[in-house]
């Protein structure tokens, strides 16, 4: 019977304690042992790994450029939409749609430029053609409203869901407030069907915007789905207030109105830690790590290492390994001269992690020793 | 499209205000225009009331009577499991399957004696006879591991899902810390096909119950399905910290790790109000009220009820009216020399509210005016 990883964690307490949530120790997470290779440098601004199924990886950089790698080659992907690339907007977020092989279709989302300037963030599909050259039947199937001029917090993470629906994180874009509104896509993780429909169990109608799965996040910059297909995502809070939520439909998780985090000034944010009909973290991060992109390992290579989390840390340099079984502690962490600014981490078909380093402009390839 | 009552409250202030979950004002509840007749009396500490389809209902009695109640007659039906009614324990939930003008059946929870001495919450599928004079084909197809001496917090709310399984409530049987292990059932809400059978889709697995949904209870004594199909429960809390909670596949509400209330000492309870990785609930009482059976309004002789929660107060002897589009803020009462010691509200088929006073010993039905 599939078990969830949020369950797994308390069987092991089952019949030794009578709290087993409650007592965790707060130790310093340990060093993996773990054997680090390059796999291809050059890469500038890397902002996402995606693999493809019969070998070969794609990568984006936030400038602008898509690039595959295969047999030992790499080069730049034509056809790729327009991006406004500044701060932290650009190309972002790429994914390979699970039935790659007979649909060749790929996702990315972006910043896409505004007429009136600033940028939104969006969600384009496209195929990549036989050659492997260009993006071809490159489509906008969601862009969200208004945008702003800011240049942060696009989120951006792209997920394809088991029932084949589309999530995508999105940031608040500097405007705090319209994460706890339903008439804007600031703030929301959405979800759309693959051709942008809406899907009929979303749980939003209008007037509010009927793409909204989730709302009141700040910034999630890494998603993933479990090993029971549910969707996992880290997200930049304010200072001290980094987190991992389990997204669940039509909830709330807070912000800006409930924080672990402060402001940056030091000053306390919206009403405190919790409130009734918000969710709760499974996990923050005291000090913040600024968290990236995120995999959810298979245990394929390292079976005690199944279902927990690794995400990636932009601002410590390391990547976190997060115990599903140990109600998401942060028991290891990969920390070499190699995870300079991680900006994404990816579990490649081997069960090997692979990770993206925009400090070294290089993808890196992890095996546990 | 449907619209989760716990979104709806949203849309009100969509396009008015920036932070519309946070600012709710406190005002004190309004008390409601109803009338209020009273069906019948003579009844003996009931505990809850169930409706046929074909018209009458069905009365539990703690004691172990289950009255059926047709045609301006009240009589007793037999056939029911023997049960230990002793403190808070005895015959407690009935309800009638939905199929039941096919199948007959009916659904009963009660505190279970064991042959050692003490009870644990059990649910039996039985069918009503064709002259409704007993029960037949009594089958006990959920029975807690254990159970306890103490004669307390035995949960037992029963719901038939929209996918035909059945919920149970149970509480913690005055043993908090069980509540927090998947050993045991106490403090839990545990979900079980309609022969008793274990849903493939539960989330724990040996050496867990399998039979457990949802953890961290106290003591749910109300429990409905909201307009979109999903369970509401209101759960005793310990002083202070009477709670409503939207019940989630596998989630942890935290007892005892985490409650707004405080031990009737005054003493703080576990480790605060919030946790990560526990449940917040989506409004809870202070003081405490005493919490007992709930309804989820359809709307249908009051519009602007629609997908409110009525809960019955044993402790204040009145209705609350928690409306589910302002944050499940306590926004009406009910409170007139019927309400003492309110012991289950249900609604009925024509949408009159109906509810069971344990002061009075008598059923009753309001209608809005």
């Amino acid at each position: 019977m599939r078990i969830p990883p949020a369950a797994r964690r308390i069987f092991l307490c089952i019949f030794c304690c009578a709290l087993p949530l409650a007592g965790a120790a707060q130790t310093e997470p340990a060093n993996e042992s773990v054997r680090i290779e390059r796999v291809i440098g050059g890469v500038d601004v890397p902002w996402a790994l995606a693999f493809l199924p019969d070998g070969g990886f794609l990568v984006s950089e936030r400038g602008g450029r898509l690039l595959l790698h295969k047999d030992g080659q790499t080069r730049e992907v034509g056809g790729v939409p327009k991006v406004r690339a500044r701060v932290q907007g650009g190309l972002l977020d790429v994914a390979v749609a699970r039935d790659f092989r007979r649909t060749r279709e790929v996702f990315l989302s972006f910043a896409k430029p505004r007429p009136q300037g600033g940028a939104g963030t969006a969600l384009a599909r496209a195929k990549l053609s036989e050659d492997e050259s260009a993006l071809t039947d490159v489509r906008v199937i969601f862009d969200m409203r208004g945008g702003g001029r800011s240049g942060d917090h696009f989120g951006s993470r792209i997920v394809e869901a088991p029932d084949g629906n589309l999530f995508l994180t999105i940031g608040d874009r500097g405007d705090p407030k319209k994460s706890q509104s339903l008439a804007h896509h600031n703030g929301k993780i959405i979800r759309v069907a693959r051709d942008g429909a809406i899907p009929p169990d979303n749980p939003f109608a209008p007037p509010a915007l009927p793409e909204i799965w989730s709302l009141g996040h700040r910034n999630p910059q890494g998603a993933a789905l479990d090993l029971a297909g549910e969707l996992l995502i880290n997200e930049h809070g304010a200072r001290g207030g980094d987190e991992l939520n389990r997204i669940r439909r039509g909830a709330n998780y807070g912000w800006p109105v409930i924080s672990y985090g402060r402001h940056y000034s030091g000053a306390k944010i919206g009403e405190g830690t919790a409130k009734p009909g918000m969710e709760q973290p499974l996990h923050y991060w005291d000090p913040s790590i600024a968290p990236s992109g995120m995999a959810v390992y298979s245990g394929k290579l390292r079976p005690e290492w199944r279902g927990d989390a690794f995400v990636g840390s932009l601002k410590f340099d390391y990547i976190s390994r997060l115990d599903a079984d140990d109600n998401w502690r942060e028991v290891g962490k990969i920390a070499t001269k190699e995870t300079a600014r991680v900006r994404d981490v990816r579990e490649a078909p081997d069960g090997s992690i692979w990770f993206l380093s925009e400090g070294n402009r290089a993808v890196y390839r992890i095996t546990p020793q």
